[in-house]
């Protein structure tokens, strides 16, 4: 008899994150249940999967006795669980976050290339009838070949962006106060504080995630230990920077920026940000790409088959008892 | 005695090649002159090298007996100079093309990136107030990573991308029909016919220098090769690729562009590449920054001291015999 | 109050794991306690963590109550943990075996070059006065450059030493039947079955831990696979390997082999192993190096000050509550 | 009519260096004549290239009107040729010193690692009945993982080994006296100074050239700085290397090497060194391997080919007029 999957991926479609023949997998090697709004309590009697995000309470759990995994194909961790009974029971709770970190990593390297080089201004610039040649558009161009670098918060992003980094040569240095320093060292970057990070960066990456003591990491002090030219570029959730200190920066021609999140979404449409030269914009376009959505259920498969094999998963993040209560992430959607 | 340099950088301002403290190690081991215009036959007599790209015809050589180097630091070697001569009498002819080299890498994959996510595009459509959260924004979007990518043409700037390209694990294949494919296998490239990289690439990045065999090299026939949606990402001469063509086929939506060389510079005010969706646009930006300017000055001086001292230059391209009367590009400036 | 750790990491002596500096680092932020011989059950009642591999049976559990994390200092997980009831509890079970990986992976390197290049075999015919110069001793010499090497296992190790193979643009196809494809894709590594590693490469190195399913995986039929001349490097448990077929194989000449780990160690006097020429002996020595040991010592208060602090480990290894039935390694002293 | 090639390649064999296919292609594209021993001369007349390192003085020279091309197939340039008449005559001058580099980068990396781990010397115990198991035989090992390495010349074989090193994210210094700091710093090698180099390094590489500069470049109190229990391995020329000082600081354990050249080759049979402990013996085998040879037919004929459609050289090295006069290597056979 085969394993019942109860299939719950909303908000994210079931075609979004299964390619046809990863579906064709999960069917042939589970028995799939997909269960009408409303209909989940009466389908948690059989599973041994969760593959989604829903409301798992103490009762629910109960409910579950077979339970074996609940698989997260959303990407963050959300207090809608019983996280210290799935640990009791030895339920392996996982996040599908390393799916969305080459897309991240790829796409804050873009806009890192572009704020050093000003390509999406002077293409703005060029339809405008206004475009410089050859070094007369160059005046503020850099390269990324042996910069200072700093990342705040290295993490699943971090780690794949490190190796692009490496192909330039770049010295880079990152602040990550949950890690010890010989992490950081394994991976041929310099621990160090906030503030160096800030003080000696050319370029400066973005990626702590949110929690009570991140809030507002970047705010008017640090901001102003950026050096003049500095590019910042943000990628993580926006309530680690004051916007409004960046704003006036950006505007003042103090550091260019680039940023994927925002504190608002969607951003207000007579915010000033929308105008501003030095700010390149994104719209929390960074992960949710279609090879980062399918790369999401490659890993629930591979993880649900190696787990049916009795094997312990390796695709998918486990989500740690000590980290689960400490996230403050909202849904994206 | 400190032997005579003639430096006549001009187009290049003395400025913009020689950070002042490399001009001053210029001085401390050389006779500097600059002639005024019009005096540089009067400087030859003396002159132990020249930096520069003046006109160099045979009797001009002539006043010049003890010339040891002529050192491009323009970018491309003209058909100003009698070549032949040099080489017979052993006199080094110099360029500096590897200059820049780093910076059109970085450059290209910059906007290679921008294609990739739409980088620019969706900044446009934020400023304008239609930008598309999340994975709306991202139906097009593509991974570098593991991508097929495609050189067309493999020299400097092949070599200063190749290493970028390997960090993200891109499958590489290139066409250069001077180049034995013994070094494309070395440098972890694939070597393949033009039709094989346009065809099996997602990426396409044209690098290739003019001759008269590559006039239009890129034409209907080949561009029809691209798979629907590649990124073409232009950075070497524009007589390289039919514009007509390609522009017909981005209008069309057939594939994305960008494109940092042009056929006349500067473009037209009129023209409708100036207001292609699916056309990144460039002005002729990707060489030119300070960064390579200055590297230039370091080349060249770091050669003068080694020939100075009975050393083979190491540092700037030496003007290949085979190869100089080859050359079809036109002065950038 | 700081929490108690009781510090039993024997067979280790506590300074060969410990630098003065970690040792200090660890009695700075907690209450050590280091029982005598029989004194273990009196130390548990304060224990929040407990530092080495002593039994812990389901009763030895009860009687600590405050533990929140078990940290194996010696390398593998045994049978002697009441795993179940660890998981159950929430208690950290870690393991040490990532600090040995990069002093195997170097190891084997080693062992693989010199077998590329009879390294020690021509060394001792040097000491014999039968050495040969040039070209001469160099008839089977090969380059790791561009070579196929197969991997059989892809854990700690192979990921340590994949790195390594890439800087000799070697193609690495890998064998684990524990892994879905993506991660060894992931890693540019080539999924493949046993015998395709073995039949397709010139040099395979041997990571498996040993299972019930991999007794003897590499028997008679396994070992003819490999091409004549192929170079065969073992570093993971001698059970995985049938070393009488190894032996006769390397004694006809077949194909060279390192060996770092034997059926029995001490190996015999009198096994014909001490003698054959075409093997590279090494005493089980690949992971137990000063720099390794150290690396223990660091690991363990790292994630000690993290756990201390509530945040999760991430220097240390999870034991997998599927995979701690399934090792049949014995210690190693 | 096809272009011809004189093939004069001795002492190397024509099978040792063209492939059967790559001497094919030779005889595809070219004219072949083998002259017998004695009469080289009347083969000149019509050559269009020399493949060899026969004499060729002025009048030599003389009788070959149509030479274009003479292309080394043994690895250093030697004093028998008339280099100012080649380069006034634009004959291009070419050596095939490339083809060994992966080959002497190799095997330094074995040697270095098996100074690290005793790799040799455990297997001679092993032999002997004395083998230490586990950390027994470990005491003085180390890994080359993040650890100090500096390169005494930086040349061919350096830019080969700066790979290899890079993927055990080494810290790299190098000295070398011919070169600019910005080419070291291209490659991310540090650079130093002779006595920084020594002083500051775990593992030392010597890949110098001779040049009368360079005549027991490392003495005994070069040799004095190396810090203690350093690692040093020899692969460029034993001249470079004051080998008496050398043996009594290997003999009294001052630090562990590795040569795999010697002041004379043989070395006598009564040489101490053949029963040193702390040495590591390799009777000059580094460069001279069956894929080395074979790369040099196939730079010869790639190189020929491009000559013939009128392009230039890429994979032969270019003989510098600066530089030919200053060689004093011996002829290895």
């Amino acid at each position: 008899m085969k394993p019942t999957v109860v299939l719950v991926p909303q908000p994210q479609p079931v075609e979004r994150i299964f390619r046809p023949e990863t579906l064709a997998r999960l069917h042939e090697a589970f028995e799939v249940v997909e269960p009408a709004e409303g209909e989940l309590d009466a389908a948690l009697g059989d599973a041994w999967a969760i593959v989604g995000q829903p409301e798992l309470p103490t009762e629910r759990l109960e409910r579950a006795p077979h339970l074996r995994a609940v698989l997260n194909v959303e990407g963050n961790f959300y207090p809608n669980v019983d996280y210290p009974t799935c640990f009791t029971r030895s339920i392996r709770v996982l996040g599908c976050g390393p799916a969305y970190a080459q897309a991240v990593a790829e796409h804050a390297l873009g806009l890192a290339l572009d704020l050093a080089r000003g390509i999406s201004r002077e293409d703005r610039a060029f339809r405008a009838g206004r475009e410089r040649y050859l070094g007369e558009g160059n005046a503020d161009a850099v390269l990324l070949r042996h910069a200072d670098v700093g990342l705040v918060g290295y993490g699943n992003i971090g780690r794949a962006l490190r190796p692009l980094l490496a192909a330039f040569g770049a010295r880079v240095r990152a602040y990550d106060p949950w890690l010890p320093d010989a992490v950081l060292r394994d991976a041929d970057v310099e621990p160090a504080s906030l503030d160096e990070v800030l003080r000696r960066s050319t370029f400066v990456v973005v990626l702590a995630t949110v929690t009570d003591d991140s809030q507002h990491l970047l705010g008017p002090r640090e901001l102003d230990l950026l050096p003049e030219g500095a590019r910042l570029v943000l990628v993580s959730r926006a309530a680690v920077t004051d916007y409004e200190a960046l704003g006036e920066r950006v505007a003042a021609g103090r550091f260019l920026a680039a940023s994927d999140v925002w504190p608002t979404e969607p951003v207000p449409a007579d915010s000033p940000f929308r105008s501003m030269e030095g700010l390149l914009l994104s719209a929390h376009r960074a992960g949710g790409i279609p090879a980062a959505f399918l790369e999401i259920g490659d890993m629930v498969v591979d993880d649900l088959e190696l787990l049916a094999r009795g094997l312990a998963p390796v695709r998918m993040q486990q989500a740690a008892p000590e980290l689960v209560g400490r996230y403050r992430n909202r849904p994206a959607g």
